[in-house]
């Protein structure tokens, strides 16, 4: 088991990574504070899995843990399954010293953290990741909040866990589709940050499909570190925390248009690198060959599902209301392999162009919506 | 006009005191940073009285200011209005850097205030309260926040305003029952720290309840000058903050179990207040003097409402609902006038007799929820 801290002064807290940080969980909780029975807000998919060794730990710990179980999937990321969870902590009395464990995914996290923000004006809380995408990036950083029907986490706040448990062992048993989509997060993240995680990644990406366990504990370690290092330079995204969003502009509007769920985050994420590895090499930002060697990483995973009744027109209406689009539009690049920068000063309409040309040159797109070209072109793009 | 800080670092912000505040609104929020069109949220009653003035003066400094107005009352505290504030936000294409601007009493400024610590995770915000209560209390401070189904102020932020702007002008056209209720939250303040202000109350009481715009201007200030100064040492109510709830513990209960919007918060702390003196005397805390003399002056504001046909039973619960209540029962002490001190060693059945036996006295309860004597005995204590 490895352990790094967070540095947020007075608010500082520790990522422990391994497997059987489950089993420690009880005692990591009293160590770092928690004095009574927590509440454990669980996946009910994860519960049933991954359950027992988490309670029977916090059991033996701390007595009577009640377990609230959510439905899985971001739509139930809303305000209906928060009021549920709130309802949930009134009856098992809850006080402002209860600490809420949040046991899942990013769903899970986001709506768990939101509600130990906000119950009773905020009570202690931590995150037990178990996709691979929750332990390298939703657990660590204190952005928690949920969705509204009008869009993505609209809803939010900046509130920092206790600690962040995540155990490497329950990635055995995540779908091959989620440990990959997880996976684009991390090479986005070796991309922006780190040129030896890339090369790690590069050579082992094989043993890391295969899940081979010092694989997964070396790229979530390595990947929450980078993370750890940002978040701490740059707590609510004023400049720095935004390189994180590299591959997200275009990845957020490709999971709005084609309805949450149907794409995976990271899958989104990982058109978004490609569509800004396109536009950089296009704005002389992102040199060929590096944009080349992330795309070539990004393949080795397999193809990406590709939402076919995609329409660009809609595409952009969502980048637009995305919430980062203030007046001028902010996209990061890719400067080189480990570094990347954020440009405001692009011209919304060369970048709308370009975007059109990669959605319909990756066949994202079938329908062109403006002119009569109906059906995309053959061609394959960086 | 007058203006004093709340110290909080680089979260700090200026409370402006008098009349003309609310004309002079829009040239305030340009000095404070404000560089786009804010979004008024605002009590549809006072939005009427008053919104012209504040409109005016937002417009001319900062063009088409929208304004979203909500149905006045506690029961409107709640997640629905809270969901149509979020989607009159989203409709209005609020963004990070638009401005609230919370505009009425208590409810709009929890409300508005909740709202901006957690659309797109916290944009800056401004109270403008139009109730005495809400200027000399809620607007200050940082406490915001929704009510749950299963009781009040469950779910909340502490997140601080970038300013208060208190025109003392609009109380003018306060109904006189909301003037007392807030004026016993000054009383409140007055007792617990500033014997010269209590000493003016009791010299001024008849010029303030006539809205001698002076006298208003007076108590308006100085009282945010104390819950400005306890806020500043204690943001997070864990010991100083707490004497500010003087009377509350059996305030916010009274308020509870005769369904919110019955008594008013102010009547049900001058309630919790006048529980808390006999208490206090009983346990030797309060000298007879100093309570005697406070409830003098709470009886010159007049005959307060008396929920009849409250249960001991169900008021004992809703006590030991109340979050502050944590195994050991908090009661915060009147010292002398001037002065509070918390309490926590108490014996709760000790502390239970007592406060069934002010209920009964005062003829809150009529009937006698253990035991048969129906009816309530007719001595008044103090």
């Amino acid at each position: 088991m490895k352990t790094l801290t967070v540095d947020l002064g007075d608010r500082s807290y520790p990522i422990f990574v391994g497997e059987g940080v489950l089993e420690r969980a009880g005692e990591t909780l009293v160590r770092l504070g928690c004095r009574s029975a927590p509440v454990v807000i669980a996946d009910r998919r994860v519960a049933r899995l991954h359950g027992e060794a988490l309670l029977a730990s916090l059991r033996g710990a701390l007595g009577d843990v009640s377990v609230v179980r959510v439905p899985p999937g971001e739509r139930h990321k809303d305000h209906g399954t928060l009021l549920s969870i709130y309802g949930a902590l009134t009856r098992h009395k809850a006080h402002r010293d209860t600490w809420l464990v949040a046991f899942g995914g990013g769903v899970v996290g986001d709506l768990a953290g939101f509600a130990a923000a906000t119950f009773l004006r905020g009570v202690p809380y931590v995150q037990v990741p178990t996709t691979l995408l929750a332990q390298v990036d939703s657990s660590v950083g204190g952005k928690v909040g949920i969705n509204l029907p009008q869009g993505k986490n609209l809803v939010g706040a900046f509130y920092q866990p206790r600690a962040v448990l995540a155990d490497t062992g329950v990635l055995r048993t995540l779908p091959r589709r989620e440990l990959k989509a997880g996976l684009y997060e991390v090479i986005k993240s070796a991309a922006i940050a780190s040129r030896p995680l890339f090369l790690y990644l590069e050579k082992e990406i094989d043993g890391i499909l295969d899940r081979r366990p010092d694989a997964l504990e070396h790229i979530v370690f390595e990947t929450c570190s980078i993370k750890a290092g940002v978040v701490a330079a740059d707590e609510r995204e004023e400049a720095r925390r935004m390189i994180l969003n590299f591959g997200h502009t275009v990845g957020h509007a490709l999971e709005a248009v084609t309805g949450y769920g149907r794409l995976r985050h990271g899958e989104g994420v990982a058109w978004g690198m490609l569509a800004a590895l396109m536009v950089g090499v296009a704005y002389d930002r992102t040199p060929l060959r590096d944009a080349l060697r992330l795309s070539g990483l990004i393949r080795r995973l397999g193809p990406l599902p590709r939402p076919r009744d995609v329409s660009f027109a809609r595409l952009w209406q969502a980048i637009e209301r995305d919430k980062k689009f203030r007046g001028t539009i902010r996209v990061v690049f890719l400067s080189r392999i480990g570094k990347a920068e954020v440009a405001a000063d692009l011209d919304p309409d060369s970048l709308r162009s370009w975007l059109r040309e990669f959605v319909v040159r990756k066949r994202i797109a079938v329908r062109r919506t403006h002119g009569r070209h109906a059906g995309a072109r053959r061609g394959d793009g960086v």
